[in-house]
């Protein structure tokens, strides 16, 4: 084979607002008509607010027609073809403030001001969606189905069985939990068996994070103006919160007790590990230093280290060249290169050079290991039934050299 | 000289709870003889629960009368003496879980479960007595005092003002804010101004964290136990969250509009210095994955790992040879040996071996910044006024050899 077996591990597709309508149930089609024109006002208001409009206005032009691939099927096989792409992780918020599930079920999954039988209509409004659009070709779409498992730890069960039959085999959860209860509390023991025993995979996507400590209160308070430099604090600290989950689930023992169970951090560079697996390892001796506070590692048998080697994936999107330099302290088995269409910040349009220099001169098994070859067996793509696919319009090996 | 000139960056200090009624206003002593009892059952559940009760009581035997320099001056000369120690930074909470000042006016400054107006209170009560304490030889003692400004700022600039003016050339101020504003707000400018004009010093110091996510609601909910896990979750993300004040001062702008400003953080480690320079310039790169981000770093002159050079110490106190020998990617002039007597995780009372087992073989140079210099040249310690007690107590450089 001389073309390149590419994943993207992160790739993202939501209907236009008010085509959900159609998703939801319709005892929630009053709450979705008095939503959406706020909803479409308050995205409108985020576009200026915070993400530059302009950037991104330029960024679209003549584009128009394949960011239709956010929910049109034909338009999204075809940038996946152009891209190079054979197979994909969906998660949700297609064209950025553009495509968002209603009542707070993005990919953020708020648990401040929202309301949670709303915000769970929002998600199965899109799950379904979802499972739609991953059955017109399920061997390239892994569908992330939008769980909010912490207001309600049985409906989250229900949901997850449901995307399985489904055909969705994962499962995105909430980065932040505010005041509910975070990821080592035993009552969600109940849902990681769940996961286990369907082998679907969890995710965590950047983005969320306490937003409120950098722009000041949301809605803003009469006195209050934005905080200046809370953005700079923002891009600064928002790796830390995506993987606050993953120190919860290592030291709170659920891959200890659930050895199997599968977690992708996405989105969040993966600039983090080396210096991560390096502090919790240290956390993880006793020294003088730490043995005032007990025995606190004794329930578990591994390193932090080794359960991220054994349980955990880096959806490394928008991979810079630093990081695949960097493969082999981050995990030559754990990172995966991710497109993050449609989005302003991912490679596409210009995917296929910018994989060259993000990748060229390194070794060519490498190279295929993170372009799709960790995805495709921590995700279980069918690689031989996408061979022929691959053979057609997958990157040149020669291209790398 | 053939001595080093030594300098703790981190010990504590602080009376039997008792004793603090003699430094409080009388119109607290009937709120201060009611909560008495309940601050010392406190903190022996605390004791029991949290920290290990027998590690501390084996290693308090047979130094008990050292241990009463917590409050008592000749004892605590004889131990600086003793550990060959000329100058000292001190901040409250003396022996752990025993001299805590009342009303939560430790050493973690909560901002849950506490009123506001009796923590300031006995905030003013400690820094009374520490500046009493100080006064005793302070060319030996720069004492920090209590400041919980996040209440209100023209208290704490009230306070900030007292202090200067009875011999405390420091300040604590609380590394957690809950839902009080955190530390780029405006309203803190004019703090900032009258720290600058007084040239007195910032600190954070570890320790406070959001425990509640890690042990589970406090004080607990009647359907809670406490979570399992939560004590490792507690040790891996702490250095994270005594930090989290230095993001807000970088990218808020604050050492760039108060250049002058400077700022310690004391007793997380030194290891998380490395890597939070190199990912927080590395976020102060415009890129094309965060330009849709916009204007986020305009208002800053330099990139934050030169503010950190310019404003900001690191009290790396029970600083491991790890620590030493990352001394240059840590920051040369930035790393600040300390002893945190008299806490068990401290080097007391074998400082003398393991200042060796950190230094040993390193250019004495180095050595000496680390043990002192730095020290002596942030917090303007009379190094020559101390040069005599250096040439009997200090440390004899040919120990390092």
């Amino acid at each position: 084979m001389d073309r390149h077996l590419v994943i993207s591990s992160d790739c993202h597709a939501g209907l236009p607002p008010d085509q959900y309508r159609d998703y939801l149930d319709t005892k929630y089609h009053a709450a979705f008509d008095e939503a959406l024109p706020l909803q479409i006002a308050a995205m409108t208001e985020a576009s200026k607010r915070f993400l530059v409009d302009d950037i991104n206005t330029e960024w679209r032009k003549g584009n128009e027609e394949l960011l239709t691939g956010a929910w049109d099927h034909d338009a999204r096989i075809k940038v996946l073809d152009g891209d190079g792409i054979a197979g994909e992780i969906v998660f949700p918020d297609g064209i950025t403030e553009q495509n968002t599930p209603p009542f707070g079920a993005s990919l953020g999954l708020p648990v401040k001001n929202v309301d949670p039988e709303l915000q769970w209509a929002g998600c199965r409004a899109h799950n379904r969606w979802l499972a739609e659009l991953v059955s017109m070709a399920p061997e390239r779409h892994f569908g992330v189905a939008l769980v909010p498992a912490l207001w309600d730890v049985d409906e989250a069960i229900k949901e997850i069985r449901w995307a399985k039959k489904n055909g969705l085999n994962g499962l995105l959860l909430p980065v932040i939990w505010g005041d509910l209860d975070p990821y080592h509390h035993p009552k969600y023991d109940a849902m990681w068996a769940v996961i286990e025993e369907l082998e679907m995979i969890i995710h965590f996507h950047s983005g969320p994070a306490p937003m409120e400590d950098y722009l000041g209160p949301m809605p803003a308070r009469e006195d209050s103006a934005e905080l200046p430099g809370g953005v700079g604090i923002y891009v600064a600290e928002v790796p830390f919160h995506l993987t606050r989950p993953l120190s919860f689930l290592i030291w709170g023992g659920v891959f200890e007790r659930f050895p199997t169970l599968k977690c992708v951090f996405t989105e969040g560079t993966a600039i983090w590990v080396p210096e991560y697996l390096r502090l919790h390892d240290h956390r993880f001796e006793v020294t003088h230093y730490s043995q005032k506070l007990g025995d606190y590692r004794s329930h578990l048998s591994m390193k932090p280290s080794e359960y991220f080697a054994r349980n955990v994936a880096v959806g490394a999107s928008c991979m810079p060249r630093r990081e695949a330099e960097l493969r082999h302290e981050i995990g030559m088995g754990q990172i995966m290169w991710g497109s993050d269409y449609p989005h302003p910040e991912g490679s596409w349009p210009f995917t296929p050079d910018q994989m060259v220099e993000t990748f060229r001169g390194l070794p060519e098994e490498d190279i295929a290991a993170m372009l799709g070859g960790n995805a495709a067996r921590f995700y279980g793509f069918d690689v031989e039934g996408l061979a022929s696919l691959v053979e057609e319009i997958g990157p040149l090996k020669s291209r790398f050299v």
